[in-house]
């Protein structure tokens, strides 16, 4: 069933957050200091049993230096610089494995998928740490490190996410030209948020994204990972202004308002997960040139395998091929 | 946790079904039957965005002669014979649509899968009728024309899986001596079936098979699709009888009795939906060269990803490459 | 809790879903095919321990000429045609045993009740079979056909509805003048489709009736059987305009608008599964002399016993005695 | 899914409980003090919409003198004693509406029902108060007034039972040699007891027997009614042997010790709110003729209209007609 | 996820309710009934482990001269009046233990907690029957006696709740004119009730207060306890009216009508359980002086610990220490 | 319903794990590094509004040397050292709030209790963070840090639990001669493993103990928080043997074979979240004296305020008073 604001409100409804007078400031200290680290990418082929693709086991610098993880996928034999699409993940999931997610290099493109910090326990398995530890939380990831901005974990994370961006550029099998970023619920908020942080790319595509206009989405559904900040102020109750300031700087909203990047939207009318209007929050403001897609019959699937075939459609608008 | 046997008597349990006198019978009157119409094997080149893979839309003369539908992947450009893996799918999944599941193709074999019939809700799209009725039955397909073995929903579907079979080594691009058979679930159920009624398989693979052993399968858990034929039975108190027998035609552990192609076999302790009981029941009557793994802390899910490498490290025995 | 739209609302509530314009076109060359094929009523007295009643075994010539069953009940001894009640069941329901459903022929009616083809595993048994297959389909029987009004599920049972009113007309112990239909659910979708094709009938109830206004009922309620149509639609997202325009054809709003005969409806606020606003829908929508009962703290076993006493007392209002 | 012990267990199986010294003077002093009121036996015919049967608005002294109702339901114009059927309900339902539960004299039996003091809000209404308080209880019956067998609840409504077939011998429809009693879980529980309690009845149906065993009951399920107890347990910790001790004098299996009346228990394989052990508990101890029918794939419904036809044949062998 | 109307609109309603003609009749006349009886206080010293606190098991005449246990603690070695906070209980729960509940003794207060007729099955222990019985109802406490106020179970639970504060005031250990009233959810419904029937109570805090705006309460949550009084109404179709009238003289609304003392109140904008709108409805009718606290992230837990420490400061504001 | 073995047979039941060869070597590194840092007590009086109680805000240098907090109540005005009961925590509950938890002391005892590093999330609330970071993990921290034993949480918050007991030993208010240790649920394991780490204990007191026998707990309950830890190996198949290996060093199972003082163990039979088996292969295991109480109809919950007692009895017979 619905779960929302009907469609026409969708289309008007434009948040309900705040944004930090230091918005910019906060990220862009927080990139200087993740980029005074040598991003110190190594590459290491994989053997697999693919035979039409070639893996790569990918490494380099993330937030405060940490080594984080991405798997770098290209057809088999490629040798030359190929339009690239970055990938990040849901909730739960990390790179996962060696073979699988095939799609994206199989449709010829060089394809980078970041390793969740710590997460991957839910779709997909992964070997990055989350080195940093964190004051009283709920079970999760969505108030690690919540009572500030510069201890919050999607701060970790989404300097990662633009630091794999930076070291996209870096690798020989990429096309530092011809770069799109893209992403599944978690990784479609990671996406808006590079999209927001890092100029030049060629093109986004962000589906039921999560990690926007948290004030109303922690208050509109039962369902997690929103519902672990819930849980939290269930028992913090006097940190409430706290929290919402600290989830100020990880608003999807506030990183659409800045985004250049041409983006793909697609939300889900039957989403308890990421409620549709706190996606039109953020399609709404989106600063570049944008499309969305609604999904009336679905829930957090959204499009599902009709999502990649729009994916797919979009990196050859943006990319070529 | 753990809901079935401890794992030493599973490897002891060899199944508490029937087995008809005229298992044989039936089952050479019913492939009889469907080979005498034409295969009349269709072969179409489909236009996707992939360029390491080409596609193929096949369809081919099932039960009674119905049109059924599957798809054909190789590596792109292919143009001469590959050793090939023939999948069958579980219980709600169609073959679902062109770019999905390319991780056979994209190891180098000739990957055809199954359409099916009438299925296709959950998991993936599919576009084979199922063309015949029933009486009163469960919604779903495990009690589609249970009332006799000949009205039975899975004696269409695996005539369909048989002749998929004999489809493949027409086929140009499958080497017709090089076939192996896999599945997961119902599509490890046909998995056992297809290597019980077809000869010169190279192998075969059963994930967490379903359809087998259902004199147990129906009253240890309450799981569906198992369930549905307790459901069926809560209702029609008087058809149990026939009913088991309807099912003893489509059990597992028959197939497996008369089965010689080696196989690999896996089961997982925590499954409800197929529980370990039921696969051992096949895996310990298995005729043919076997071996068994067995994931403790899993349910029906199985080795996921781990089993895609035992399979691929199977296919690489059998098939060669 | 209430579920819908405030009592007020739900007077004024005219439905959202389409009129095809060939409607009457569909339905008439429907009934006309189906009453192409001969009738051929039987009926067969049963033996039952009952002493008060008698019953009688019918079959009738349905859809496309397949035999559909139905149980006559009438008081012991009758041998003069007698006012009659037709009654169609809810889903899932058969016509059930010889011995079940006893009030309306308790109170003096000779009581008709239809065999709902293909269904009957929950809340009785059946005997007559769906005799026609059907593309892929989420479990039951609301997308079985959903391709397209000719081959929709729902175009048989309806027909099938009408054929057993035809067949009432030629059983001697029914007075073809004094017919009233009944149906709870279902049941009441039916009956509203048959009040709106068939002439001349004495009156109608229809208790929390479903097939009612799709368009709303399946995004507003997670509960099935309406959610089976969402969850078609979920996988097959591209076909939503196609399966609304199928559906427009089975809207009990768009019969009520057709129909004639005194109905008495009824509806209940905490019911998810045939929400009231639907049901208001078809009432509002409804053309000939209605009455509806609403009660405010039942879900979908709406008035249960109390209304059966209203169905009672309708039936004494329309039928005498 | 089987719920309990193998059939083959369940047919050795004799009960976990413990029979108290003074059971026989219980009981004798319990009924010769609800004797020592005047059963003041009112019956009031009712106006219905019936024509086939007559219904009788009947009410006696219960436990301490309070009066209790009941239905008599006869074929239309009886007017000499029938053989006749005395049912006692399942728990949460009271004796219902003049129009339900037509069977049993439509199948031209007198037929009985037992109003259930203070019960009646699941399944059918009812008009019976229990007029006794109680100490602090879980929500339900099963704990009002557990202190002691004194003040249990059951002492109440197992006298009312009694006192319902005293009065049935008084009534002039009722063939005063020709009573068999009848229920349905807590019904057959009931049955069960007053089998044991009073002497020359005809037969006693009793299926899915509720009341039985109740030191395994309280243990092998966590489905209420039986989990009331534990919760009541659950905060009692320290009267565990005081609650055992009060409800060994309404177990079932005490009953069936002292019983002679030909009796017919049902039990159902996946029956978890009257496990079958708990029922053969009562079977097994059985003192008169006895014959059980098991149901292999049935939850609590247990036979359903199978059990109907059962207790039609069971009745017409112990009553005639 | 927030379950109500929005604050601001929170703020302005109002309720739903009635208010009975003669409701402050029914009262004077209840509580002069009760009054008749001999209060006939009795104070008992419990031994205990506790060195920092007395503990003392009181009882007194409640409803109809019905003994009703309390506990009063005070810090040990108290021998002159002290300022008092007499709590009431929550749904499902009793006194408890000695040992239990020792925050507002510690904090210097006599502390003096009704035990609750009948109940105590959840949370706590109790001691206290509730001597009267009822006629068919849901299982709990909703229904009880629901037929008319005069034998309502609340009629009696408040009554009770009176006359423990006429009991506090005879007690040696208590300063007579420093009492506090306090509870949560049903403590919260009788501590309004007491606010509204009691004169010179130095306070009231009401946290998450039960038993408020019964026509609304009913109809918008599913949760139990309200939910209680639906399953009645489900049932008793044609009792609505009657039911709601027998509420009427139980609505927190009604009574917060005629309060005077200085009350605080708490309501959480997540509570299913008491939805905030019924906790404004009777916060805005309070005609004493009157605060409120939302708890925006909470369910029926509403503020917790963080309630316990505004309770603390609201007691020493009236009673000052 | 009984969720385990048969009482008989947990009383025989000695535990599935394994003892690593160094496991003593692990805990005198662990500790002798932790012991490396001052303990750096710090004790800080805090303002409530408690009168018979005096609350000191305590903490002290824990794992690595991490400020970890605790409170310290006593009876108000000690100034002279008292026996001692230091409490540790169930899992997701932190220290609290200061008005919390007011019984130890209120029994004449100094009370302690630690806060629990990271969590506080349910329950409870905390002020102690978990300051190390770890792999990927399920949400949780049952595996948080799994991958080895030295870097597991566990090894973190079971230093914490010892060096508290460090740091009871210099608080002026506590008599370091008499010293008991106690906890519920996580708390009650932790009580194991200070048991079987510390010496000169008075006593110990693990209500329905978590953190033993992991092999079988982790196979026998859905539960969580056990069943974090299958959720982790269900990804991570192939590091069973590793994970056990590291919680091996962590098992109470392990530590009661070292353990000396006297210690008061409890079980609940139908505890599905510390399955009975696992809590007796500790007790059978247990070195010391010891005694053992079984609740029979309780889960988790345990004993709960009847454990209370049993605590406080034990208290008394360890420490005096």
């Amino acid at each position: 069933m619905y779960v929302d604001l009907p469609e026409a409100e969708l289309r008007e409804y434009h948040g309900s957050g705040r944004e930090p007078a230091d918005f910019d400031d906060f990220w862009s200290t927080t990139l200087a200091g993740a980029r005074s680290h040598d991003l110190a990418v190594t590459v290491e082929h994989v053997e697999t049993q693919l035979t039409t693709l070639d893996v790569y086991d990918v490494s380099f610098a993330g937030f405060n230096g940490q080594r984080v993880r991405a798997w770098l996928r290209v057809p088999a034999g490629t040798s030359a610089p190929l339009p690239t699409v970055v990938q990040f993940h849901g909730y739960g999931r990390g790179r996962g494995d060696e073979v699988e997610n095939l799609l994206w290099a199989s449709a010829g493109y060089a394809h980078l998928e970041l390793d969740t910090r710590g997460q991957a326990w839910s779709g997909s398995r992964g070997a990055t740490p989350d080195e940093v530890g964190s004051g009283p939380q709920v079970p999760g990831f969505m108030t690690r490190g919540i009572e500030s901005a510069a201890t919050y974990y999607f701060r970790r994370l989404i300097t990662d996410a633009v630091r794999l961006t930076d070291a996209a550029r870096e690798l020989p099998l990429v096309d530092a030209g011809r770069i799109a970023i893209f992403g599944i619920s978690q990784g479609g908020g990671l996406t808006l948020a590079v999209a927001g942080l890092v100029p030049d790319l060629a093109g986004a595509i962000a589906r039921v994204p999560f990690l926007c206009d948290f004030p109303r989405a922690t208050v509109i559904t039962d369902a997690k990972p929103y519902r672990e900040i819930g849980e939290y102020l269930a028992w913090y109750r006097d940190r409430a202004d706290q929290v919402l300031d600290t989830l100020s700087y990880f608003d999807g909203v506030n990183f659409a308002r800045r985004a250049q990047a041409p983006i793909w939207i697609t939300a889900a009318l039957m989403d308890a997960i990421c409620p549709p209007s706190t996606v039109f929050a953020a399609y709404n403001n989106y600063a570049g040139p944008k499309q969305v897609t609604v999904w009336p019959y679905n829930g957090h699937e959204g499009g599902g395998v009709d999502d990649d075939l729009l994916t797919l459609g979009a990196l050859r608008e943006v990319l070529g091929r």
